[in-house]
Parts: C-alpha cells; sequence; structure tokens
C-alpha cells in the first residue's frame, strides 16, 4: 500500500516515485533539454512511479502534476537552486564512511551542545563547523544537537520553516555535507542528534498540498490546518514522516532525533504516529543493532510521551522540560512577562529539581487551564534542561542570550544549576564562554510579502513590552550576521574563565560526582525568603 | 477554583452561580414583575453569583449579560417554556425515593434496550413508558437505554440536538417524570442508562459562547467548532460536563451513562477528559455504595478509552462495537454503500465475535486509513453490540428497521447472532416484535431556515442513493408520528412469534447457556462458499 518515494538511483537507472492520489497525471521532467519527460503509471493507492533510464547523481528533475505546472518532489534529496526549483537525484550510497568504531554515547550521560549550523560559525557550513569539534571536545560535549537543516527558503533561517524534510540545505554544504559532519563528530566521540520538524511545514515553497492531503482542516495549529496524521490518507502522510525519520538514522548515521513542538502533532487515532515512530525506529536499531534516541519538544508535560508501551505510552527516550528553564530563568532575571509569570519562587526550582515538572497537574494562570500530570515514575535522564536555547533566547525581541541579561556571578550559578542536576543538560552554543552577541530571529523568504507579514506579526507580538529598542528586522542580512558566534572569548578575561567553569563542571559531572543527585526521591528544602534551595 | 453553577435552591433562598469570565457585569432576573433583578458578583475565575431570598422551586429566572441581553441559564435544570426562554428554578430534594432495596446489574449480564422517549409511546412521555416496563420485564430485559432527554428545541427530536445538558426535556415530562421513570425502572428491578451528549451542542438555543469560552477554533467536528476541552479556560468547561455527568448518578439515580461520539471529545492535555469523568466517578460510587458503568461510543476502535489508568487508559467500562453490527448487517442485506463496504465476509463477522473489533489496525477502504488496536486484552463484557440502534436504522433515508430489510428468517438468525455472542446484547425499541414502521429521523426546530438547512443536508447526502422514493421531512409532525411504536404486535402472529423467540433466546442467555462462547479465545472457522461461521 505505502511505497518510498522520491527518486531511488541504481546506477544509471532511477525509480521516481511520487503520491498524488487525485491527480489524473503525473509526468517527471528534466532539466537537460535532451531529456525527455516520461509519464508516470499510477497504482491503486494514488502513487505514479516509474523507473527511468540515463540518470545520474545531480540529474536535476521535477514533476508536473496533470500536465500543467511543474513542482519539485515532496520526498527531493537536493534542492540545489532553492525551494521553488528544480530538485536534483542524489546517490545515497556514494559516502564512504569512517565511523564503524562508534559506539554511542548512553543517554544518561549525554552533555549536549545545540548548535544552528548558519550562525554557530562565520562561513555557516558543516565544513566550517567541523572545526569548532576539537573546541567542544576540550569542552567536555559528547552530543551536539543540530537545529534543523531540511531545506528552507533562502539562506538564513532558524529551520522550522524547512519544506523539503528529505532535502539537506543548500547553503550549509547539503547532504555530504551532514555526512561529512557527523562522520567528523563520531570519529571525535560526539554524538549528533538532528532536529526534525513533523508538526508543520513553512510558509514557502510547501507544495505538498498541490500532490495530496497532507494537511487537514479538522485541526488548526499556529501555523495553519494541521498536518494529516488522523484523517482520510493519513496513512500516507504518516509514512512520509516515518521513511525521514529513518533516512536520518540509517542514511546519515544521525544518532537521534529531536522532535520539534510534537503537542502539534495531532493523531487522534488508536495508532498515534509518535508511537508508531518510536516502534520503526525499534525495528531499525536490531537491523543496525545501534540505539537511537527519540526526544520530544512537548508543552504537554504529559509522560504518555515517555511511558512504555505497555503503559499505554509512546516509549520516547526524553522530552525537554520547559519548567526548568522557566524556574530558573525566572529566579534568575525576576521577569514576570508571559509564561514566566507562572513561576519565580524557589519552590518552582525546588520541584523542577525534583521531579522534571512543575507543572503536573496544576493550574497555570498563563495557560488558564491545569497543566500536566506526574513524572515520578520517570528516571531523571529521560528530561533535558537548559538555562537557554534557540527558543528561549531568540524568541526574545532582541534575543538577548542570558549572558546578556544577568550577572557573572549569577550566569555561573545558573550554569550550575543545570550542570549539577539529575537531568540531561544541554548548552546553546557560545554559552560555555559566555558569548554577548545575541541570537534573533531571522529568516530569507524570497517572497516580500510574507517577509512583511513576518515583520509585522513579530512587532505585533513585542508591543506589549513597550521597549524602547527597535525591533531587528527578521529579513536583515544582519540580523543574521549579528546574532553569528564571534569566537573571541580568548580575548576576554571572564569569558574564559566562564568557559574554564564549564570545563571543570562538565568533567566533574562526568566523574559521576553529581550522581548523587540522580536517584529517584531528592530531598529539598525551600528558603523562599532567603532565595534558598537546598538539594540532598 | 471551580464553582457549582446554575440555581441552587435550600429553603426559600437560592444561590445563583454562573461562569462569565468575559463579562463586566451578570444579572439575575425574575418573571415575576415584583420580583426584582439582583446584581451578581464576580470571582477571581470569572463565576458570577449571589444568594437571593424568596425563591421557590418554580420560580422562573434568566442571566442578563453586560446589562443587555437576556439569556437562559446554562445550567438550568429546567426550560418550561423551551430552549429559548426563561430558566426555572429546580428543588432537587423534594423527590421521595421508592428504590432504596435496588442493587444494580453486573455489567456482563446486561440485555439493554434502547428507547426514544418521544417515539416509544404514543403519548411519548416518561409516565407512558413507565406502562410499558412490564412488557419489557416479560421479554427478559433488564436494563434501559434512554436516548438524550437534556433539553432540546421544539418537542420532536432525537435528542442530540440538546442545549441545557442539565435540563430534562420538559415535553418529556421533566425532571420529575425522569425520576419516576428511574424510580419505577429500578423497582422492577431495571438498570437505566442515559445517553449523554458531551461532544457537541445542537445548533438552535444553545448560548453557551455568550457566556464564555465554551467553544474553541483549534479544532472542528462535523458539529462546527470543537467543545473546549484542552484550550485556555478548559478546567471550567470540563467542569460543566463533569458535574452534569455526576448529577444524572447521584440526583436522578441513574445507573450509567452512554457517552455520545467520544472521538469528538478532542482533549489533548495530560489529563484527558473521560480518565477525569472516570475517576470523578469512581469517588462517587465510594460515597453512594454503588456501581455505575461509562460506555462509550467510539469510531476509533481503540482499546485506551477502556484500558485500566495503570495502562494509560481511560478506565471506560465498555464501548459499542459498530464492526459487529456492520458485519451482521453487511451480510444479511448484501448492502455496499458507504461504510459497508468495509464489511460483507463471513470472516468479518468471525472476527467480529472473536475479538469485538473487525478493524483492529486494519486499512479501511471507506475511511481511507488504517482504523483501530486490538482488543484482544479486553474481556468480552465490555463491548456493547446490536443488529440495529437508532443511528443504523434513523440514519438511512427511509429510516427502516431490519424487519422491513430482510427475511423473517434471516431476522431471527440476525437476532441468534446477538444474543448468543459473547458481548453485552443492545436491543432497539421494537425491535422484539419486529416492528415494521420506520424510525426516522425528525427535528422541530423554531428556526425556519435551520430546518431547511437541515432538511437540504440530508437530501443531498441521499442524492447518491439516486431512490425512486421521497426522503421524509424532518422537520415534518408525521415524519414523528410514523416513527413511533404501534404496539400491535399481538395482532400479527410473525411479530409474535419473533417476540417469543426473542424471549427464549434471552431465557437461556440468562441461564448461562451460551456462556460457552464467552472465554478468551473462542475458534471460529469460516467458510466463505458456504457462507457459514462455525463457533466454538
Amino acid at each position: 500500500m505505502i511505497k518510498a518515494t522520491g527518486a531511488e538511483l541504481s546506477g544509471h537507472r532511477c525509480q521516481f516515485t511520487v503520491w498524488a492520489p487525485f491527480r489524473k497525471s503525473v509526468d517527471v521532467e528534466f532539466e537537460a533539454p535532451d531529456h525527455k519527460a516520461v509519464h508516470l503509471e499510477k497504482d491503486k493507492y494514488g502513487y505514479w512511479s516509474k523507473e527511468v533510464a540515463n540518470i545520474m547523481a545531480g540529474t536535476k528533475y521535477r514533476f508536473i502534476l496533470d500536465g500543467i505546472k511543474p513542482y519539485p518532489d515532496p520526498a527531493s534529496k537536493a534542492q540545489p537552486d532553492g525551494v521553488h526549483s528544480w530538485s536534483a537525484v542524489v546517490d545515497e550510497h556514494n559516502y564512504v564512511w569512517g565511523d564503524s568504531t562508534w559506539n554511542g554515547v548512553a543517554l544518561k550521560d549525554l552533555i549536549i551542545y545545540e548548535i544552528h549550523i548558519g550562525t554557530f560559525t562565520d562561513e555557516g557550513t558543516f565544513e566550517a563547523a567541523i572545526l569548532k569539534l576539537d573546541h567542544l571536545l576540550e569542552l567536555g560535549i559528547n552530543a551536539i544537537e543540530v537545529m534543523p537543516v531540511a531545506q528552507f527558503p533562502g539562506s538564513r533561517n532558524w529551520g522550522y520553516d524547512g519544506v523539503y524534510p528529505y532535502a539537506v540545505q543548500n547553503s550549509y554544504g547539503g547532504g555530504t555535507g551532514l555526512k561529512t559532519f557527523v562522520d567528523a563528530c563520531h570519529q571525535k566521540n560526539i554524538a549528533v542528534i538532528l532536529d526534525v520538524v513533523y508538526n508543520h511545514m513553512g510558509p514557502e515553497g510547501n507544495y505538498l498540498a498541490e500532490y495530496g492531503p497532507y494537511f487537514t482542516g479538522k485541526y488548526s495549529t499556529p501555523w495553519g490546518k494541521a498536518l494529516n496524521f488522523d484523517d482520510a490518507y493519513s496513512d500516507h502522510v504518516k509514512a512520509y514522516f516515518l521513511r525521514n525519520a529513518l533516512m536520518w538514522l540509517d542514511d546519515y548515521h544521525i544518532d537521534g532525533l529531536r522532535l520539534d513542538a510534537v503537542h502539534s502533532i495531532i493523531d487522534h487515532s488508536a495508532y498515534h504516529f509518535l508511537k508508531e515512530l518510536r516502534q520503526s525506529i525499534d525495528e531499525l536499531q536490531i537491523k543496525n543493532r545501534r540505539r537511537y534516541f527519540l526526544i520530544a519538544e512537548s508543552e504537554l508535560n504529559d509522560v504518555r510521551i515517555l511511558e512504555p508501551y505497555e503503559k499505554g505510552g509512546y516509549g520516547l527516550d526524553a522530552q525537554w522540560t520547559d519548567d526548568f528553564h522557566h524556574a530558573v530563568h525566572a529566579l534568575a532575571t525576576g521577569e514576570k512577562d508571559g509564561y514566566y509569570q507562572d513561576y519565580g519562587k524557589i519552590n518552582h526550582l525546588a520541584k523542577a529539581f525534583r521531579q522534571g515538572f512543575v507543572y503536573d497537574g496544576e493550574y497555570s494562570s498563563f495557560r488558564k487551564k491545569t497543566v500536566g500530570n506526574s513524572p515520578q515514575s520517570m528516571a531523571s535522564s529521560r528530561f533535558i534542561v537548559c538555562i537557554q536555547n534557540h527558543d528561549q533566547i531568540g524568541n526574545r525581541m532582541l534575543g538577548e542570550r542570558v549572558a546578556g541579561l544577568v550577572s557573572f556571578e549569577m550566569l555561573k550559578l545558573m550554569a550550575g544549576i543545570m550542570l549539577v542536576s539529575p537531568y540531561v543538560p544541554m548548552l546553546f552554543m557560545g554559552e560555555e564562554y559566555g558569548e554577548n552577541h545575541p541570537f534573533q530571529y531571522f529568516i530569507h523568504h524570497g517572497d516580500s510579502d510574507l517577509a512583511e507579514a513576518v515583520r509585522k506579526g513579530r512587532s505585533k507580538a513585542f508591543k506589549a513590552l513597550k521597549s524602547k529598542r527597535k525591533m531587528p528586522d527578521p529579513q536583515a542580512k544582519e540580523t543574521y550576521n549579528h546574532s553569528k558566534l564571534k569566537w573571541n572569548f580568548h580575548q576576554h578575561p571572564e569569558q574564559r574563565a566562564l568557559f574554564t567553569y564549564y570545563q571543570y563542571l562538565i568533567s566533574l559531572r562526568k566523574q559521576g560526582l553529581f550522581s548523587v543527585f540522580f536517584k529517584r526521591h531528592l530531598d529539598t528544602e525551600v528558603h523562599e525568603q532567603q532565595k534558598l534551595l537546598m538539594v540532598r
């Protein structure tokens, strides 16, 4: 019923397959003028396919629907000319891997470092990122979490506007760039976690709806119509994302996936997409004799995501716990805006420290509803914590990192709280030396109306702040450049000291000095007046 | 945080409470001209309340929002003049119950009989229905399932257009009528299951949105915007329905609730409404030393609804299994339209007989997606089966009962399949004697545009049938009258014989003769060619 879609190269023959159940004809056409378009054949479930001769890696193609308009392949593995143009055939087997001795890192031992390829280095490429791996080794990092790399519009984007889940962003160095990066990481004993977005598609260059019912009007999300995970034809949409996940793990040697906003993957069916995803990966684990992580971003505080299958859970390995971040941030900065109004007491931090979720069935004033259930059955390694990440920084109007908000001493205290905590810590790139440039929100849309709409939307969102500062223009190249790491911390004594401090705490953590906190029932003593939390 | 809403009478003082978080003022006004309007006071969660003196049972009142427009009480316990008019104060404690010796019936022993109060008798009242109880006793019935009785527009409606969940339909005899009916049933050792609708509100007389965010734009259902079970303010909406459920069980002595279309109760939170409902009822059970059933109508075929809490389930007692009905119906009639296309083989029936669900993770051609998960861990008493019900009959253009579709011999075979099955059987009123009048779809809207819209909608739905027969007019009184039981089966030998046959099978079932089929692993042997199913 389900077919693998995309362009599957085998020697010089290529199998083109695409799902378009309501179309009357689908042809594949090629950029090369001497290469004639070929008519695909439809099966009963709406998959169109045909094997075509004389194709090689790099051959540019697109699909013509109903003989009228050409569109890129939804399962394109390369968009060398951007989101609106030709797809390119990729030879998945021509990369020679050098990571055969790589053995992975256990979930509980991870020290994660989140990076955005575009702003991690001046060059903004995988190749340049590889040159920074020794810095991360020196710091003590053993896992890198890469913000989404699926092809997005333009060359400047956080990655959450991706529209080709199977294609690696051309400006980052494409698929081969990513493979080379993962290979290099593994050779330095660093795991790679990839951030993938299965809850929405970006607003520009998204042609999925031309092909089939990838979206459903039953549910709406902050990005419009929801992806179709439980309506008619959803088996095919689920398969599209499932196969994508398996591709990263199998073909790109990725060690784990971070699933963006799983609360917006709305699947009301008897077999939830997340469980099916985890079970598909279980099978791949057996085949490859490897362990792959699935880490969820979830605002639900619902342990069902983590519970084992026999307890009705989806069996994911871990999830981010925003409560921990918010509890630390609200105490450290005194901020009370937006969601921080739900935090700010030592008691919140104590609860976060003790069990991960603060909202475990409690009423949230900000969300105006009861949120969460009890995480007490979960080992502490099931929660990822941070004191800043791309969202918490970049969703501020000016994109200030924590280093720009609190004193140096407070900065160290925050880092300490995270690194001695029972949870898996995650740093955001530059955090280890207190990078003082911001990480701002940036886009690079080809559609100027869209760019203006984003600009206006953000401007409106920040109006309540009544800030005297001007909101950086998301579309402007300076905003992007300004967000790049500066890497000049060796010239700043305080930044150097902070790096050494992080290095030291990480090394103590690795030696197991804080594992005393990893027990099931942590004792916390709260002194609200003195703003003191004692843990034992 | 949550307050009980409605008018709570205590002596001659009455506490009026209503939730209207965004209103600037709420007054309660009274029909009696000498009774002055009273200003209610708001708490921080948006509940307005005030105790008012000189109120008695029957006092008519309504709420004025923002000093402008009056609306009935969303938690009104009586709408003596219909859905658009005054609410009336009810004294919940003035009924003297005579059912103190009633002990209930175990779920596995239930023989359910579904009735629609309006068409069960000529009079269409609870009072008249009581006179038929001896007939049901003679038949062997020990539980009656009453189609929804919440106040609906006009006097002719299946009940799924109800708009006052706390008020019993005035034309049926109101709250006292229902209590008298339940009391009479209990005194004859018959349990009462009430059909309640928590997934949508009817289209006429629904003023909930005037009061607060009872609906959310996040999800849409076949009835429009979904009720708000997980968005901001949802705690209050959940409480509104939870308290309603408890009212039926506690104040009306109802033995169990049949929850309409739970697949349209969309709650993505960490604490699903259905689990919260079952847990609230668990508490009531302890208080009242009684056992209450919760039975779901669900098209999801998802055992999560039935699984115990410790397996991540919602803990409901049972659910309807439409697969059983469809498997029997498709075989018996040869029909292939709509959802019947997914059935029609002996093998479907065998599977339904063996495990309840036919679609247990299989692809459905009609729904164009994979449906269900495995029910094998469930005892057979967790599934309710029928060979016809209000929906399967009334959603046909002409509302034909099975007796009007198949031969007399086939009718007996169908009844036999249901009554020897391992599941809890449910008859639809009149089925026991093969009533040959139809049960059609009827409404009685005050709004003629709405009546016309319903007419057109149904007409369009049945257009594909290309029937030469005319669709009955849902709004016409004849359609309603035509749907009433005729009760003249004693004059028809075949009908009399059928009644005796049902009586006999029910009595054998009660003697435990078919309990050989109640085991976990039933053997079925399928002979597709001979259209033969052997069970052992």
